[in-house]
């Protein structure tokens, strides 16, 4: 159980261009003053759910043992409930709205939720509006400081949380089909297709690959680096979180393509 | 009076593309190890003294008792002063331009304040482009580790304070002008109208209203949620904040209102 | 020899819209959990190492004694050697592949170097795409706290270290040549020209300029405050970290100028 010094990781789509992410630390400061805050990310594009919930389960294996809150929350202020999940010691904090689970199976599944319904462990008044200051960081600060999960609100039934449809990639021989789950600065694509997925279709380093995305196409190669094709080649690559990716070397893969979060790839063996 | 281990928020114009605000941490780390640095937002337009003062009063009330560092300073090198301001026990240090003063009134007003010149708590030599860095800073680490604002240079009367001017609100039956003070990543335009002002000007959830902007009108109705109106539909709420917001359901209001800062409103009720 | 309690200063091209630089904080916290991580800046332009370097360089000497993570690596996963550098007790730990070496030199000289490649000191499995989850965070993280730099890899010969060739100003009487090396937030353009080298060609405060970019021109006043033209007037003045900068009062001189990292800029002092 976590106990005051513990560690908060904080995750959201609230940028840092407002003072939302700022207020929630003030608040957990208030509440938690000897917890450490670290920002995992609140550049989740605005109100994406579902790449908030790839981001996170990606994630949370690097995470040290604490509490992660967690806000994307486009149904704030109605019926939907905020929850503390604990998966394997970890506890999840954020919206009912299939946010924390696939974080939650990453880290062995839900072994316990409450509801985060008492009044003594929120800011009052509750603004119908930002959740993230008045309910859910003062919950994370709160378990910081080892108040225990059940005293936050009664305990409910995983089988109840929201699940999320994330999409499956196809597979056959010499091909995977997929989409694409993250772009990131650099321009790289993430796909929803795993290292095991690209080996199950039999395509390994060294191959040439045709490309196919909604509305462009690009021969690549699989390779194991950014640098393992020439400057302003694309590649398809196994990335740091064990996704098929696309990248061009010292280039925008996602520009080359254009292609962003759900656009369509397919990934052909081209004969030699 | 603050003392080591004690809090500073920090709030500025300077973006995080560049190592300013690093720099500020880095000599805050210096002089103060044992304080704790919160970003409360680096995000406030380039020289926005007017958007920096509205942002700064609208979180000061969650903040920890501490040192609050707000830095948005056009006139840097010029003969404007740098202040530390305390109202009700919090530290309020930035330049005397209008910044801290709404914020040390929502903290009950200002009880002191000392103008920044006494070079022992300064770096050597102070440039005249960054007193982030070489003024305002060190003073907050040092009023942070216990130092007392007089040892940082001369009272002032309060009365001396350089003040803003920002605009009012109209109210009359059934409507109410201002203008939007605030538009944030999700395209939410916050108003100068608190919740205060549509309770006197009659209007309230339920009601609907004719939204009239610079150049573009809709209309909307007054809920208090973002899902309280349809997805795409426009609704005007109070935020978390206690102003009156506009707000589309899954979009982005100020973009539909081709609206910003500055921008005029008009929100008149519509007979039913 | 840094120990438990350090800082750790951090700096990469990673940006914050995705999780890099959080992982990084959660890898650290993990390995060191009482190290503190300052953020230096994470907007360095992609993959854009000269930028890096200038940046830590000019920044450096107001950090404190610690661990300097930078991370700007677009030859991850290929055979360029990770490195730690004791450059006056402080330990610079990053890619070999020039970023550290200008920062180095500002602190007295590379007195010690030594490899990254002890495998007990990164994380297991190492991916190809992300050392500075993998490779660099845990050096920095163990370095942090306490581990001895020989520990890590073998010492290697300071003169072997891959080194940046950064352009250097032109100098004549009455005139200077050089580059924009960095563009703020503000549009604040910084040269690779120094306050000493203004003084060598003596130009001084007062005298009016010409200044000719790749793409456009400009009168511009030499000053030593942004106010010390009128609001939207160009200025020539010496910037906070010394160098040379242009900078519009109230405005965006990289804007006025055309002017990006790289563009051309002389600077010629006009008869009276």
């Amino acid at each position: 159980m976590p106990a005051d010094g513990t560690t908060i990781t904080f995750l959201s789509d609230f940028g840092l261009a407002d003072p939302f992410v700022g207020v929630c630390h003030a608040v957990i400061a208030r509440l938690a003053p000897s917890a450490t805050v670290i920002d995992l990310t609140h550049g989740v594009p605005p109100r994406d759910v579902a790449a908030a919930a790839v981001t996170l389960a990606d994630c949370v294996g690097y995470l040290p043992m604490g509490v992660h809150l967690a806000v994307v929350d486009p149904g704030v202020g109605t019926a939907r409930a905020g929850v503390v999940i604990d998966a394997g010691g970890h506890l999840l904090v954020g919206p009912d709205n299939g946010l924390l689970v696939p974080a939650a199976e990453r880290l062995g599944g839900t072994r316990g939720l409450w509801e985060l319904s008492a009044p003594a462990y929120r800011l009052t008044p509750v603004s119908k509006t930002f959740h993230g200051r008045d309910v859910f960081a003062p919950a994370a600060a709160h378990l910081a400081s080892g108040v225990a999960p059940a005293a936050l609100g009664p305990a409910r039934d995983p089988g109840d949380l929201v699940r999320l449809t994330l999409p499956s990639p196809l597979l056959s021989e010499d091909q995977v089909s997929g989409e694409v789950v993250l772009v990131d600065r650099f321009g790289n694509a993430a796909l929803n297709v795993l290292a095991t997925d690209l080996a199950a279709a039999g395509l390994q380093a060294g191959d040439r690959i045709a490309v196919r995305a909604d509305s462009a196409s690009a021969d690549a190669t699989v390779t194991d680096t950014f640098a393992g094709v020439a400057v302003g080649e694309l590649a398809v690559l196994v990335d740091s979180f064990g996704r098929a990716a696309l990248a061009v070397n010292g280039g925008d893969a996602a520009g080359l393509l254009s292609a962003r979060r759900g656009t369509h790839i397919t990934l052909s063996r081209r004969p030699d």
